[in-house]
């Protein structure tokens, strides 16, 4: 049960965006800005280093909320982001967005751990400087989301369909539209 | 030396914000609101919130900025400052305030270790459901700003003497403003 009284419909972020707009308005205009605004990074790319994080941090909601989003838009689908989740290193991803996946680890252990290897062999492997901000921000901006929506205790559906359903929104609308219910 | 090119006048985030405007503006919007927007905790308590977080992170720019601003808005300044993140427990605050300081802690280390225990607690020591939030959100979100700030290897002044500086800016024109050199 969740920690403050949260709309039973609305799992997840969702009831929070619903119980504080004031805050939910900047968190879903951050969520756009990284993870659909103009970017050398694919959509799908970067849904997935959202997931391979909150995965990391066993956050279910945002690990399956994510995934979904980011099976939808890569090639390969689900089975793409199953063995990035379970080992970014062998995953059927590009050197360079397996270099990213590698920092967006490293940041979410802790932010120092952040060091000139990792950041060299993603520039070797052709990652911009832009690209290595925004998977550093994807990655700390996730060890917040999971943070925010575990610390609540909010709900979290087992069942992929309703994901699976977000998902299709999300790739339509964006993260900036208010949360309906489901 | 940062991982990204940046520019040297501007330590921490001040930098960050100057690489990459578009994450900026809701980065800064989310401050102003979780810290200096309407709400029954004081600006000085929202402030120590985030200041003992990110010393707990071990993030040195964030803890003297945030700790540098709580001190101005606190009773008895930086010295109550210094107490709490040396021991909440025993720091000269309210007892609601050490109540939320605790569910801050635990959504530090991570969100699913914040127990209906410490929800309890607070809420028995007067917190309502929105300070609660607001708790586990400015935890949550000074685990991404500690990541951000560290994971690109920002620069951060040693000298106390900066912080009172921005802080001083801070106090008077808030979150939202550009960064300025200083």
């Amino acid at each position: 049960m969740p920690h403050i009284k949260l709309d039973p419909e609305l799992p997840g972020i969702l009831g929070l965006f619903a119980f504080r707009p004031e805050t939910a308005r900047p968190l879903g205009e951050l969520a756009e800005v990284l993870l659909r605004g103009p970017s050398t990074l694919g959509r799908g790319e970067r849904e997935l280093i959202a997931a391979v994080v909150s995965a990391g941090n066993e956050c279910f909601f945002c690990a399956s909320a994510h995934g979904a989003v980011a099976a939808v838009q890569l090639d390969g689908g689900m089975a793409v982001v199953d063995a990035a989740r379970q080992d970014p290193g062998t995953a059927p991803v590009s050197a360079k967005l397996k270099a990213l996946l590698r920092i967006a680890a490293l940041v979410r252990a802790d932010g120092r751990a952040v060091d000139d290897e990792a950041v060299d062999a993603a520039k070797t492997a052709g990652a911009s400087e832009l690209e290595i901000h925004d998977t550093v921000l994807i990655a700390a901006a996730f060890c917040m989301f999971n943070r925010y929506v575990d610390g609540l205790a909010t709900l979290a559906p087992r069942e992929p369909r309703g994901y699976a359903e977000h998902a299709r929104k999300i790739v339509e609308g964006g993260y900036r539209a208010a949360p309906e219910r489901t």
